[in-house]
């Protein structure tokens, strides 16, 4: 029986697990309140790296004042003995009345199982409650399991006309520093921030979180085709405080300067002179890899829109227009009829500092 | 004295004063409430065409009931005789007790001069209140006056990177119908809307406000050096029912063609192979504009950026990326340093349909 405080708890269970999207991979950001007699004795979440899990550490915080409690949990407990104990024989074992799942686990070792255990134990279990926005926080995990490929977000920071660089190619500062701190938060939910090899060269950017104290960073993705980053650049420099892994072709060896420099190579399928998206794709979720974000260039993003990958666009605009000579956003699309374009609906909108962030996410 | 109630009757002055816009020039739209003892005796508005004005509208609403009232007006009224006796004067001759002005008239044939007939007529006069949501209501007739050109808002319509058309040149329609019907609303509070040659050439335009009752459509200014626009096209054709202005080469004559059609010719500076903007903005003052709506094209558009002349913004944007091919919003700019870039304000920001509308003015 559902009660007029579980919505409560499930939100307040919700709200723990996001904070660990970008750090639970290759795991679901999972969120677990538990309740006794109407008062809060556990929460916990998927902690960085994916475990503990978010039941074990609620669980450990409640001890026990779990026994006979109500557990609010977003996603269904795990059934598999994997490298921690099943979290759903956990639950019996302290001893708890009620479990309200808001979610099923779509993970074909998991499904259901979870819930079976628990019922056989006697445990009252309830499944559904906030549903929609429970598959919404794991659209990343779920996307691996039944797409095999990680959620995409991509990133655009245009001035109003969609231009992201001068004519003579100044790019910093287009948007002000709290649209800059947003992105940081963005790339911090993310496991993974991609970059096309021309974005790399030019750049030289470090595509780390700054400034929020994050526990994991997301790794570095780099898509070029012959691994060609400079050996002496940030990205190589760093990659072994925070991983940077390069889509290549699988037809070639990454330089070995790179691998000495801790690199990690992806191989992948290369079509026309390009690496192929949705080998790039599979590899990122074959790594565990559950929400990628694309932050250009201009040739990358247009590859992921013409691949039909692209899941959310997050568009941060300034309030200047740069004219025809300032560099596009996106590369040629090879849209000729308005009716190819995939159309993307608006789910959030607000002004950032003096900027304007405005996520898009795909109509499918 | 001021009262608590003043802000409250004077806001409903300014709400009835924006009625008027986009139809009472060469006048100012200006609104106007009297009140007796606590009660709303009378209400005006500028009338289409610029008269009656707001005072002598609410005062023969008010007959008898304006002697001893309080009157709110957003404009200090006019104390010239033109085609119509003052409003300071009508003001006097109703025995109106108190007059709350918002905002002083820039114009030197009134200035301080409607004030001062109701000073020595004994009537309490009080000034300043509300100005500057009063300035920004004027802001195209001070313009007018103070500048010699009228505000002039700049549309663009495009895809999150910026296109207004695919490669092929199709562009019905990339924004939904509930951002053209705003579009139209905001044609109906400009006094012109105008567009380049090119616009006018390529798409035959009608550019008059449709579905929304407007008393008074826009005047349709064409920039066109050589008044180069299809004397069978759609503006010329009804250049009778609603007024087409071309702006042309002062050194050239508007082709006969047009000039049978009853299209009239503003005669401008010319500035290389282009009509001069300053020139065209000046011609338009002088005919009484004070608020003019540039719907395109690309050249225009970016001939008002370089000119430095657009003090509004107005982004619609739809959720679709059409990629590097499309039709870029804004011709050239020659912005090689983004310092050079004039940088807008975010003025307004919400969903529209499924699109977005931002507003940003200019930051001087
Ligand atoms: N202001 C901003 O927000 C911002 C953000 C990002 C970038 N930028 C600017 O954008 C410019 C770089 O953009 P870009 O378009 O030239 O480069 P890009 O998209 O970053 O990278 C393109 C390169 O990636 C590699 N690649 C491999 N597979 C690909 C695939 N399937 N699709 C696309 N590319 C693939 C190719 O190089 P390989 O030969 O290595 O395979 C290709 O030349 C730089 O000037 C940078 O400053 C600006
Ligand atoms: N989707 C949309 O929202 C939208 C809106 C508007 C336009 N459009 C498209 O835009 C295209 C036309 O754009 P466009 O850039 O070619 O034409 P445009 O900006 O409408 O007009 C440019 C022409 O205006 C004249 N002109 C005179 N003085 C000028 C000045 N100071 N600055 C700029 N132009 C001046 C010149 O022609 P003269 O030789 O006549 O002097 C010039 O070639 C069309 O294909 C149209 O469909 C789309």
């Amino acid at each position: 029986m559902t009660r007029a405080s579980d919505a409560r708890f499930m939100a307040l269970a919700l709200s723990l697990g996001r904070r660990g999207l970008g750090q639970a991979w290759p795991n679901p950001a999972v969120g677990c309140v538990i309740v006794r007699d109407g008062w809060i004795v556990g929460r916990g979440w998927t902690q960085p790296g994916g475990r503990p899990h978010a039941e074990r550490v609620a669980l450990d915080q409640a001890g026990e004042a779990a026994r006979g409690s109500d557990v609010f949990v977003t996603l269904e407990p795990c059934a598999h003995h994997g490298m921690t104990p099943p979290c759903a024989n956990a639950l019996v074992a302290a001893g708890v009345a009620r479990v309200v799942v808001a979610l099923g686990d779509p993970d074909p070792r998991v499904s259901g199982r979870g819930l079976k255990i628990l019922r056989e134990a006697g445990i009252t279990v309830e499944t559904g409650l906030m549903e929609d926005a429970a598959r919404a926080d794991q659209a990343g995990f779920l996307s691996r399991v039944e797409r095999g490929r990680p959620l995409v977000t991509l990133k655009l920071a245009t001035s109003v006309d969609g231009r992201i660089a001068t004519g003579s190619g100044e790019s910093q500062w287009i948007t002000g520093p709290e649209a800059r701190r947003v992105v940081h938060g963005m790339r911090a939910r993310h496991d993974a921030v991609m970059v096309g090899g021309g974005t790399a060269r030019a750049d030289d950017p470090s595509l780390t979180v700054r400034g929020l104290g994050v526990m994991q960073q997301p790794v570095r993705v780099v898509v070029s085709r012959r691994a060609d980053i400079p050996a002496d650049g940030g990205l190589a420099r760093t990659a072994r405080e925070v991983p940077v892994w390069v889509c290549h072709d699988a037809d070639a060896a990454l330089p070995g300067v790179l691998a000495d420099a801790g690199v990690d190579g992806l191989p992948c399928a290369v079509r026309g002179r390009n690496v192929e998206i949705g080998s790039v794709l599979s590899a990122l979720a074959e790594r565990g890899i559950t929400r990628v974000f694309c932050e250009g260039g201009g040739s990358l993003a247009a590859s992921l829109l013409q691949a039909d990958v692209v899941d959310e666009m997050v568009a941060m605009t300034a309030g200047l227009a740069l004219g025809a000579e300032g560099i596009p956003a996106l590369g040629a699309l090879e849209i000729s009829k308005l009716a190819e374009a995939q159309r993307f609906e608006l789910a959030e909108l607000r002004p950032v500092g003096g900027d304007v962030m405005a996520r898009w996410v795909a109509c499918r």
